[in-house]
This record gives structure tokens, sequence and C-alpha cells, in this order.
């Protein structure tokens, strides 16, 4: 059994309700003009990929994880998520395939309606958060016409024909490039080319190597980014988007396409107290076959999340039979889970409500960031594992908890 | 709530161990050649769609599940499942897509290595399953030159491209269509066509009608065929492909492709205490949604596989929050479980293995085959809901018993 390393972010933990909890001052305006203060009163948490993030370029990263929260701080803008960044690798700057393209993985979950929608190997949509989001939001006005039932994830060209014909602007693939990306593509390219030859004059083709892959992103951009929100009414969502390992098969679909692997967002009912949403990012391959989203998901709806959150990295993720013949298992993800305050006013017809926020990784770093949306500026945040634990072997879990105000209180 | 129809196949259910317990007359031979007597002694049960079968072509759907069964009787032969059959969608004679092309979904899952491999909108291959096969046997040899992670699924051109690379002769599209499926998309195009006009008509664009598909697949081919199988020592494993919905969009991803949702197989290991291999058929959305094969897998785990099967079905699929805003949820299953029989002489090197197996629809019919590895030949049945039952509200369960017998019986 590796061992567990379990770092706390002290900051939040402290001061479990401090940042955001700052009760509306004018319960008369809301009662006026009730759905964009209701709005105001949500909470985000987005990643910027786990994988490695360099000390030098950490300031680079937070900028993203920063802006991403901004964009994202109303519930379902989630759709801006990954753009424009050439930071992170979804959208602008993604990782090139094998065959030096752009192919992307997007998928949203809404919790309230538990639809779905996903773009998997999307070639020429600089957005395709975008794409899922409009399949989502298809599907949800029912069948199309002669009884036929809309799709909820579509791939290829036939998603960026869909995508075009409801309006989403093509955008060259050319122009996603960036002289990161194609540079290191370039490095990539002559990587494989020399470990090819080396493995062939070895003979090391019988039985491939078992190489570490904890820094095998070299291209200095990340593989994906992803968001969890919940609304003032505790209405949770969740969405990633992904740009895929670098030097992918073309045509890959990784975990951000797949459907309990990516994301994953269900609001509270009946069995389920909580409302949950989940995001993930790291090795698709072992995201998917984990089905970490909605692992994490199910076992967050037991009493203490941290030791939920915990319990499933270590079982369900690095000891995770599904991965036996692995040693090295890389993933991380961002946890949001609420509920209403049993202490609040029974009686208010807006209680408070209590967000709990989580992030683990087995990758060296993570990078996150959360605000809730009264504030005006997100906290960002480079979690890592602690020193001397082993990527893909050992795993950090930090978080926080927040109360949402509400006007009676 | 909708009424629970069930129905038992007295056949199967009251004489549970009479088609298949042929003990072996010759364990004086099995102990000299272990290998092919074991493979010998396994257990297949197909399905050839879950949708509507008319009576008059009744015969020609059990002759698919026949000769589907006989293929498969040995462990992981599976690939050749859905091979050169005009009667099923799946390779020859699949559906046409909204573009009149042929794209097909497919994927294995092997419960010992709890490996998978899966293959979306894929054209111009004739049997997607080898590809996914082929893609779970590479992912199995570890890691690709320069600590690179093999897929485990790929789609489009992409996995077309590594099909060809890899050996699978790549079959022209317009040879894989019938005269059936050709007739087919021309009536369902103009069907579509007509619709539009009338909603266009009426201004029923606002609000889109929910027309029920129970029949909506006129095309007379079934829209999946898949299998699963246990060998002599418990190992399991399930697969599944399928053209897909007719008139579905070009890129559009079902079940079949997704993991969890087309095929699931898990062998035996210290907290499951049985071997489960699960595939399913229906409409690809549902099934997806509602992860409808690992939902069976994981509910198949408690004592009484029947009751079990039976709930899982009705809570988690016809009820599910998943789809709750759907009045017609269309799928069904076929499940494989098995254990060691207790009652077998515990010293013994082989003790007879105890397998339970069941289909589950609800749709108005399935048609499904079973047979051991060393009857000659297979058993099949059209499953029908029963008369009243609604389709897509209402579900038929059905399903048998068999003991693999053991050199030391």
């Amino acid at each position: 059994q590796p061992a567990v390393m379990e770092t706390i972010t002290r900051e939040a933990k402290v001061r479990p309700s401090s940042p955001f909890l700052k009760a509306s001052s004018d319960s008369a305006s809301l009662q006026r003009d009730q759905a964009p203060d209701r709005k105001a009163m949500g909470f985000v948490l987005v990643h910027a990929g786990a994988g490695y993030h360099s000390e030098s370029k950490a300031k680079e990263y937070k900028h993203v994880c920063k802006k991403a929260c901004q964009r994202v701080s109303v519930y379902l803008d989630m759709v801006s998520l990954a753009q424009d960044s050439p930071f992170t690798n979804a959208g602008t700057g993604s990782n090139l395939n094998l065959s030096g393209e752009i192919e992307c993985d997007a998928s949203i979950m809404d919790g309230r309606s538990l639809h779905y929608g996903a773009v998997g190997a999307l070639s020429g949509i600089k957005n395709p958060v975008l794409v899922a989001n409009r399949l989502l939001s298809e599907a949800q006005k029912g069948k199309l016409s002669a009884g036929r039932v809309p799709p909820c994830f579509l791939v290829g060209r036939g998603a960026y024909h869909w995508a075009v014909d409801h309006g989403i602007p093509p955008c060259p693939s050319d122009q996603m490039a960036t002289k990161c990306s194609l540079s290191a593509y370039k490095r990539n390219k002559r990587k494989i080319e020399l470990a090819e030859k080396v493995e062939c004059s070895a003979g090391a083709q019988v039985k491939r190597s078992r190489q570490s892959s904890g820094k095998q992103n070299g291209s200095g951009s990340l593989d994906t980014v992803g968001a969890v929100v919940v609304d003032w009414e505790g209405n949770v969502a969740a969405a990633v988007s992904s740009g895929g390992l670098a030097m992918k098969h073309p045509g890959r679909v990784g975990q951000a396409a797949h459907y309990g692997c990516g994301c994953w967002a269900e609001n509270a009912w009946k069995l389920n107290p909580y409302s949950i949403a989940v995001s993930t990012s790291g090795c698709g391959e072992h995201l998917m076959r984990t089905m970490l989203a909605r692992e994490c998901s199910a076992s967050a709806q037991s009493e203490d999340a941290h030791q939920a959150l915990l319990d499933t990295m270590q079982n369900k993720f690095i000891s995770s039979p599904f991965l036996a013949s692995e040693d090295c298992i890389l993933g991380g993800v961002i946890v949001l889970r609420c509920c209403r305050c049993a202490d609040s006013e029974p009686s208010a017809d807006l209680r408070a409500l209590l967000v709990e926020f989580l992030w683990s990784h087995t990758t060296e770093s993570m990078c996150v960031g959360y605000m809730s949306a009264q504030d005006c500026k997100a906290k960002t945040h480079i979690s890592r594992l602690p020193p001397g634990a082993i990527a893909g072997q050992s795993l950090a879990i930090e978080g926080g908890v927040c109360r949402l105000g509400s006007p009676v209180d």
C-alpha cells in the first residue's frame, strides 16, 4: 500500500465561513428582482489541470484560474471556461496529437435536470464546452422531428458540423495552435522517434517499458480545465474541457468527453441529502476506467466529505482493481457539495447554503481557484504533493467550507 | 408508477440445471491437455437487440442469435459477434445515419484484467468489435514508446486509421449497406421531411412533440448485438456492437461505445462474490444516462440476481431520476453471473460452476440465444412484453440457471 499524504489548506479550514459569508445587505432589492441577486450568491471552484506546474510559471497558472473563476461565477456561464488562454490546454494552445492536429474533448452536466452533453475529438471549434452545453440544452427540449432522440454525445467531423449548424463559429485549427504547443509537438516527436529507436535496438519491443509519465507532458500547457458551480438555490453543475494528452492518437477520446469520468453533477433529492458537483483532470484512461467523477460524487453523499474523498482517491483510484496493472496513477479532482444550513431559520423562504469545496490529486500538483459570486476576486492556489511523496502513488487532499448568507440572516 | 410485468421462462426455471449439466466424460484427457477442454466448458448468452421483432421474421432473428451463440461459444471469440448478418444492425446491414452513411459503435470488456476497448462513429470497418478488442489487447501490453498511455477509446477517422494500421481490413461503406437498410433510409428520410413540414405548419417547433419511439426503428433491422460469456475458470467477458439508431446525426456515439453503458464484465474478487457480465441494447441515450450495464452488474452482487435485476430495471431505468423527462424508456439487458458451486467437492482442483443467466427489457421484444460450449446447438427465444403492457413503461424479465459440470463430479 502506498503512503497517503494529506495536507490541509489552513487558510480555508480555519476560517470556515469567513470569505464568503456575505449576507445580502439589501433584502428589499432581492424581493424586487430576485433573479440577478440570487444568481450573485453562488459559488464556483475551478481547476486548470492536475499535472506538473513549475514554480516559475505559478503566477501565470494562477492567473488562468482567477480568470476562469470570474468568468464562471454566474451559474452555467461555465461555457466560457476555457477560452483564449495560451497557458491551459483546451481551446487555444491545446496539445497537438500525433498528426500535429488539435482535437478537443469537453462535457457538461446539469445537476437539476441531470442532462449531459459531450463532444469528443472535435477539431476546428475554439471552445468545445460551448458545443457540449448546446447539446445539453437541445436535448432538454425533447425529441427531434419524427420522434428521433436528440444526441448527447457527438464526435469528430459530425460534432463539428452540428456545432456550425447550430451557429457556433468555426475556427481554423492553425489559429488555435500556439508557439508553445508547436515547439512542444516538435520536441515530443523527436522524443518518440528517439525512444522507438532505443527500444528497437535494445529489443525492448517485446515487453514495453513502463515509464513514469509524471512529468511526461512537457509542453508547459496543462491538459484540462474544469469547473463546478452551485447557485443560490442549491442547483449544481459541472464542466470540463481538454485538449487531451500531447501526442495522443488521432480520434482518441479521453475522460473529458466520457460520462461519469470527466464531470458529474447531481442536485440533492430524496435519497441524496447533498447537491454535489465534480470535475476531474489527469490521465484520461485512468480517470475513465475508474469512472472517477461519478465515484467521487457517490461517496460524497456520506457524512464526512473530506474522509469520503480521501477514501475514494485511495481505494477507488490509486488502489483501484481497474488499474492494477498500472504503477503510476495520475489524476486530480475538484468536488463541491452543499446543503441547506440546519441552523438557519426554518421558516425562511431562503435559507443559508453550506458549501464544502475540496480538491485532491495524485499528480505533482494541481492548480485551483475559487470564489463566491459576491467576491470580486478569486482565490487561487497550486496544491502540491508533500516533499518526498511520489506522484502516481500518493495523494494530496485539501479543502474548505463556506456559508452563503441569506437575506433573513 | 408504471406496472411491472414479469414473466418467467418456465422451461429454464423449472429445470434449473438440466440442459447444461454435462460432466466431462473424460477427466484423464482434461488433465493431459487442460486448456482446450476447459475452454469447451464455458457458457454464452447473446442478444440480437431489444426493440420490436415482428412475428413474421422471428425465424430469421432466432437464426442470427443461434449463429452468434455458436461463434462466440469459445471465450473471447466474441469478436466475430456481429459478422455478416443482414438481419442485425452491426457491421453489414447497419442503419444509415442522417447523411446516408454507416457509423458503428462497439466495445468489449474483459472481466479478469478489467481492461476495456471501444470505438465510436467508426466507418469503413466491417466488424467494429474487432477493433475494440484489438484496442483492449494493445492496452494490456502496457505503455507505448516515450511513456505514452495507449488509448482505450478511439472514434471516427482516427479509429479507422488505427484499425487499418493494425492489420484490420477496411471495407467500403457501400458494401456494408443492404437493400433493406437503403430502402429504410429513404423511407425514414421522407418521414422526417413530412414530420418537419407538419410541425412547421402547426407551429409545433416551439414545443417539440414527444412521440413514442417504441417502433420507431422501422428498418426491420435491430440496432445492436451483444454477448456475455464465462469460461470454465469463471472468467467473464462482455461485448456489444451497434450501428446505432437509424437517422442518427453523423458523429453521434451511443451506449455501445460508452464505458459502463454498453457492456460490463467483472470477475469475482474479494469484495464481489460473483463474476458478472452484462450487455445492453436499446435507446443509446437512455442506456448511457442511466449507465445501465454497470448498474446491473453492481446490483447483481446481491443474493437474488433475479430480484436485483428487476429492481434495477424498475428503479434505475424506468423510474430513473436521470430520465425523469422521458415518457418512453427503451432498453434491454442480458446478464450472466456465476460462482463456484458450494456443494461441489471442496478439495477438487476444478469445482462445478453455477451460471445464472437473465434478460430483461422495456422494449416490445428482445431476441436472445444461449448455450454451453458443450452443446452443439443454441437455444433461442424472443422475449415479449405481456399482452397489454406498454413498451417504455413496463418490463419483462426472464432467466435460467445451469451448472457446468466438473471432472470430479
